[in-house]
């Protein structure tokens, strides 16, 4: 049987990334050995990160000045980056879930945080007021949890950072909106293990404090990502994802791709009477689709948790922090895996 | 023909470590689907960290009240993260090449470092005196660059904590004389983008410091290693290789084959008239061997280079801060490819 994998992250990258990356560790570009015993200082590992850099300002047409980097940590690493190079006195954090708190409690270790918040993380704020003397304001784009999503770039009058991890190549992005957009790979782009950060090259250097050398910035880009050694196998195969995204369309092919799949989903939701959305009109994520038993069935979420697996469903359990369930339906998911999930949600409504 | 992988990291690892690692991204552990899509919130991959944790544990007789844990960043991050976490106010640095001193460098941002070095980097510092009031004694084991390495482990008055990214797993440690092991995995363990750590539990809370969530160390281990999204692949391929390294023997098997790598290439080093080891006696690594064209053959280097790439030796090159030429001879690498080696120098040797 056939698995749909909706897991939300780590979770589906295009076959042909996958392909290549067996090809690879099978013998890398011809050079007898391994992807994962090649050294990164090869001429072969050079190609493959200076191709990935290309692509990656080329798809999201990325403005002179700027720089790419690839990293490990995580985006969670990221946290603490971000405050660690940018923060001197205060910073704005746009709190629309776990993720976004998590980003402020790292921040509050190194100066002063304004929080904006709606009563719920099921709604997102729009049009608030915010402090215009703060170093920088942070927003989380897509929230995997709750399933909402800034699907637009935002106008702010300070330095704007943005944490990106499950959204970015799912649509073009104004990259001039933002001064640092960073994220764990492990969603449109790559296996775990690799953090991206795009920046503008002029943004650090403002603070005091003493930073530990790999937690800087501008020492990564000015080693081509190679500062220390890098997680070889990640950026491989984020290299073949980004080549399979160019080859379909790139960004803007990604984002009709993702409409179509949310809004069917969707619709779906909104018309079976056994479910309902937890997320209502613009926040709605094209990225992972949040959904509930209605009132009237609440007893029956274990049932088709049960049932859907059975099916092939894989991952569509919400997280432990929100229950219900969520389908992630990220860029390298099919239409067909969507429709499955669709005739499985109508087939439970027509038993009950 | 066949290459023999010299590399210094990311270096060879057992063919088996890489074929399963194959096998799991075509379909993870039966789960329909591949390792680089899976969630490390899976039952199936709760599995692999906790069986590589268990390893490690089993493998280096780790005894009871240490924690083993994986982490993304790499050994350099580890610089900074050690005195983050343990330097109050003193701690003494054993300076025996480039990563010890990139270790020493962090170190000096958050207080005072008291440096032991020799005249030069082919010398390891023994029996040397140290502050007993200092927080921690940091050494690195051994020295890819320079070709050195501390085989034995050594009683010192303080914490200790040991860099061992280049020779753990290489022969049998003594944990209980550390407080806190770590490493870049990819030499003898891993492909590159995993660290490890093994740490004494009662180590930590001893500065005041605020430290940011991710640069400490029991947080991760309270987690398993999955505080944040743990770099799947690497850590999957790390368990293949502590399962090939407990079928072979375990870490007694492994010093007997580097034991004897290293002895039959350092005895023709000493032997061939062309050639000359930068390093004596007991400070001579098991893992990374370094030779130069003896004085009177030093314009040959660049026809070695030449010659002996040819005859399929990948990675022999020595650092671009030493020159010369350095075998790494890891774990997985088979003695024919260290004969190999040895039949190429004796080849050029005739030549001339």
């Amino acid at each position: 049987m056939k698995k749909h994998n909706f897991y939300a992250g780590p979770s589906i990258l295009p076959q042909v990334a996958i392909d290549e990356t067996i090809n690879a560790l099978k013998d890398f570009a011809g050079t007898g050995i391994s992807l994962a015993s090649v050294s990164h200082r090869s001429k072969e590992f050079d190609a493959v990160m200076d191709e990935a850099v290309a692509l990656f300002k080329e798809l999201l047409n990325i403005p002179e000045g700027y720089s790419v980097i690839f990293l490990g940590g995580g985006a969670s690493l990221q946290f603490a980056m971000v405050p660690f190079n940018l923060l001197n006195k205060k910073a704005v954090y746009v709190n629309t879930g776990t993720w976004a708190s998590k980003a402020m409690k790292e921040a509050k270790l190194f100066g002063e945080v304004v929080e904006i918040k709606e009563a719920n993380y099921f709604k997102l704020p729009h049009n608030f007021d915010y402090p215009t003397d703060a170093d920088y304001i942070h927003i989380t784009t897509n929230n995997t949890i709750y399933g909402t999503e800034y699907k637009k770039d935002i106008d702010y009058k300070i330095p704007v950072v943005a944490d990106m991890s499950s959204d970015i190549f799912s649509r073009p992005v104004d990259i001039s909106k933002y001064d640092l957009i960073y994220g764990g790979a492990q969603k449109n782009l790559a296996p775990s293990g690799v953090t991206f950060a795009i920046f503008k090259n002029d943004i650090f250097g403002k603070v005091t404090r003493p930073i530990p050398t790999m937690l800087g910035y501008t020492i990564h880009a000015e080693n081509n990502s190679m500062y220390n050694t890098p997680p070889v196998i990640p950026v491989f195969t984020a290299l073949q994802t980004l080549r399979w995204i160019k080859a379909n369309g790139g960004v803007a092919g990604m984002k009709k791709r993702n409409d179509e799949k949310a809004s069917k989903l969707y619709a779906e939701i909104d018309r079976n009477k056994m479910f309902k959305s937890t997320v209502q009109g613009e926040d709605r994520s094209i990225m992972n689709v949040c959904f509930i038993m209605n009132e009237e069935y609440k007893d029956f979420e274990a049932e088709f948790a049960k049932f859907s697996s059975e099916k092939g469903m894989l991952g569509i359990k919400g997280h432990r922090s929100v229950g219900g369930f969520r389908a992630s339906i990220y860029n390298a998911l099919e239409i067909e895996s969507v429709d499955a999930l669709i005739q499985t949600m109508q087939e439970f409504e027509k038993m009950h």
